[in-house]
């Protein structure tokens, strides 16, 4: 795989300096066209030891405006990181739109290393890889353009070029032990990096192989392939936004309410008179809240996340539900995140990435009022997102959730399910109550006109996202006390089972 | 000063019923009018251990709607905590404008139990107590409600509820070991909270001291101050608000430019006419970056964090002179920020807050292009901010660079300085440059006309915020070369003063 990046491929003084001063003000030319994209650029630089990763992140930022570059390397994580789901460090430095992210190894070094070192099996090694293709496939699908840059020295040139570093007093620090205890491993290395090159090489995301040996033919491959993917998708994306204004024009057509015309769909198979008599419902409550106030302290003191997810048709009654479930805990260690439109800040980001940013440090609760399903359930039946944007997003959100699982997060999602009756008694109601009045909006009346969109889009959702790991809670909330002890219930279980599971 | 929180003071069930209902209602309502408000609410509880903190807290989030209140509480600072100032935890939990922020002991926690425990002398905890004030005036400046409780027990009532909450299985675990060695403390304690109380108590944020031996006492004090607090706060920022509006109408009073009538000012001292020939420049700038990249790794290793800040005169090389610098640094260790306008989410914060929230990690340099200073300069001479909230931002600009420089920051702030004539010479040169013409626009031309005022506005800026510990370093840049060599040395000259200041 390597063989022609062994060439000893030379750019000249000259060559260079003749190409150098038109790269260069294209570079900058094309950071002002960026500023006003509606994508975000990321750069992988990853590769062997002293092929020129630093140097060239660092003549790209020279040569560019740092202004709208961020550049990324990282250490061992920090506390506040390794409390959160591994990605999470890489979430929160993504670029935003018409920004520029260098990423230096960043989410390639773990299975590049450890399985280079022999510390992974292959297996292992590819469910890493695989992991980081489904990252990269979701954020290339919301528009980033990703360039990935492999820098590669022939044995004998990595030898050579440690060396060098290490005889001059002023890089000598460059080189450190590790460097050469990696290099005696020079074979494993190379193995490694062609396993993680053929599966993680995407046509979203490919890596460019780049002969490092030669600062100045390095710099010429690697300026002019960043110069030529920026200029490509610049003219992609005006493409892209010029078809979906005109599939605009195009009337969708309505999907056919197939599996709601008389066959029995997920929602309408639930028992909606479940109720609780109020005496039951006092007791339980009780019994709930004390059952929940104890395993929250041990998840606090055992550091398990919980992050619970709550979707419903409107006056499903999610506020009432979220108080019952809070009183039980301190308030110092939970947070209510209300999901409402997307601040500027979100909004220059992916869908996903405003909800990375709540996720809280070990033994913290996370209720979200709303979530991430509201690209399957809202922008789908308004129209916010593309057809294929929300049908993308089913394996979006089950590979999210699948990673806060494995970091040991608790996760229960709830559906609160009403009647349609039920909800015009609720909402002529809300007119009436003077403090429950701001409730009620235009909005709600809206929604309540689009029961059908919605509840198919609810089976979809149920159907597609309700995994063994991650399964959804249905909830039958026509009977308020019901619904509220059914959710507690739920939710004293999963912890019960994750604090179970930890000790033995 | 606690004896009237020594009184047994009770309200009854019946009392405590009755009361109740109402107030919760109006508690909700009035979280809905603050959704809209343009301050947010910052709330402190502190006291004596067992006063009932956490459950006032806990019974503030069950009453009103936890979705629009964010609740704090610290535990020891997290690895990226403790590599910032110590107030960067609480700056970066701040409540927008329109939610509540509950903080328990939260900023007075170190003053107050390092005190008591006679860790810090009385001098030594006034130091602490005044940075305190000036933190919350700050924020209560900039519109913040503040209401402070202090929850208090006397010895008697606090040993008898920590013995009752040990009595109980289901509330041992709330009493440490910690607490009864505080409790054997208890004149020490008390000593230091009436200090503490005396200091900080002001009329933008004071104290209220709770007796908190009964529980529905205690919750009915504090719930009904809340409550009263915020009406009145509404209805003190509505008029606020109406009186602004008229000031508006009632036109400026050009302030005379006294000192730029004929006085020599402190730009027009400078030597507008220092440069540096092609060989030196070359020659002294080759050294500096050689010196930079050294102190900058050293500094690296030693955990010294760098802040530069650069303002200057539109065209005076602000943005050539930041590259030069970079240069020498390793892109992954600094950051350049560009400040423009302030995105949605920090508008809704203190205007501090956006700076704050860039303060990077230890080792790391942050550049800032445009800072903190557009308060004094932009929104001064346009007319962004009031009067009173620029002449105000001096002084809580300079406590802001001591919180910097007192963490161990290495802060240089530049003011690059160019005449009228060469800013014209400039600007015209920059719109025949093809790829240079985006950098002029018609707002330059604009701040052209306003020429005298900013001049006024950085002469009171320097004279105002150079500080000993701070100092402006006015740079005569009408000699871009001589700009970019006087920038460097200085960086690198504070660089090694501070890690030679490490060592000895």
């Amino acid at each position: 795989m390597f063989e022609a990046a062994e060439l000893g491929r030379k750019v000249s003084r000259e060559e260079f300096d003749a190409l150098a001063p038109d790269l260069r003000t294209e570079l900058l030319d094309l950071q002002q066209q960026l500023r006003g994209a509606d994508f975000p650029v990321v750069i992988v630089f990853a590769g062997v030891d002293g092929a020129g990763k630093n140097e060239t992140v660092n003549l790209l930022n020279e040569w560019m405006d740092p202004r709208w570059i961020v550049t990324r390397a990282y250490g061992p994580p920090s506390d506040e990181e390794r409390e959160r789901p591994e990605y999470w460090r890489f979430w929160r430095d993504l670029p935003p739109k018409g920004k520029i992210g260098m990423f230096l190894s960043s989410w390639y070094h773990h299975p590049f290393v450890s399985h280079a070192m022999g510390e992974t099996s292959p297996a292992e090694m590819d469910e890493d890889l695989a992991r980081i293709v489904r990252f990269e496939k979701t954020l290339a699908d919301e528009g980033a353009l990703i360039l990935k840059f492999w820098m590669h020295l022939s044995e004998k040139a990595q030898k050579k070029r440690l060396k060098k570093l290490e005889e001059d007093p002023l890089t000598k620090w460059q080189v450190s032990e590790t460097d050469w205890k990696h290099f005696k491993l020079y074979d494993k290395f190379v193995g490694a990096a062609e396993r993680l090159i053929m599966k993680t090489s995407k046509g979203h995301a490919q890596w460019h192989i780049v002969e490092g040996a030669d600062p100045r033919y390095r710099y010429s491959v690697v300026l002019s392939t960043v110069r030529d993917a920026i200029v490509r998708h610049l003219e992609t994306r005006a493409v892209a936004r010029k078809v979906a204004a005109e599939m605009k024009e195009v009337p969708a057509k309505k999907a056919k309410p197939a599996a709601l015309g008389g066959q029995p769909s997920i929602l309408s198979s639930l028992d909606m008179t479940s109720s609780i008599s109020g005496d039951d419902y006092n007791r339980v409550l009780q019994e709930c809240r004390g059952r929940l106030s104890t395993l929250h302290r041990q998840a606090k003191q055992q550091g398990v996340s919980t992050v619970l997810v709550f979707e419903g048709w409107d006056a499903a009654g999610k506020g009432g539900t979220i108080r019952r479930l809070t009183n039980a805990l301190n308030a110092r260690d939970y947070q209510v995140i209300p999901i409402a439109a997307p601040t500027e800040e979100e909004r220059a980001q992916h869908y996903l990435w405003r909800f990375w940013r709540h996720l809280a440090r070990s033994g913290r609760v996370t209720i979200f009022d709303r979530s991430w399903y509201g690209r399957v359930l809202v922008e789908r039946v308004e129209g916010f997102c593309s057809e294929e944007a929300w049908r993308r997003a089913y394996g979006e959100i089950t590979d999210f959730e699948d990673q806060l699982v494995r970091a040991g997060t608790v996760l229960c999602k709830f559906w609160l399910h009403i009647t349609p009756e039920e909800q015009l008694a609720r909402f002529n109601q809300r007119g009436e109550i003077e403090y429950k009045k701001w409730k009620l909006t235009d909005e709600d009346w809206r929604n309540r006109e689009k029961w059908g969109d919605y509840e198919a889009a609810v089976n979809d959702m149920v159907e597609k996202t309700s995994t063994s790991m991650a399964p959804w809670t249905l909830v039958e909330a026509n009977d308020k006390p019901f619904a509220r002890v059914k959710v507690l219930t739920t939710v004293c279980d999963a912890l019960e089972a994750a604090l179970k599971g930890k000790k033995s």
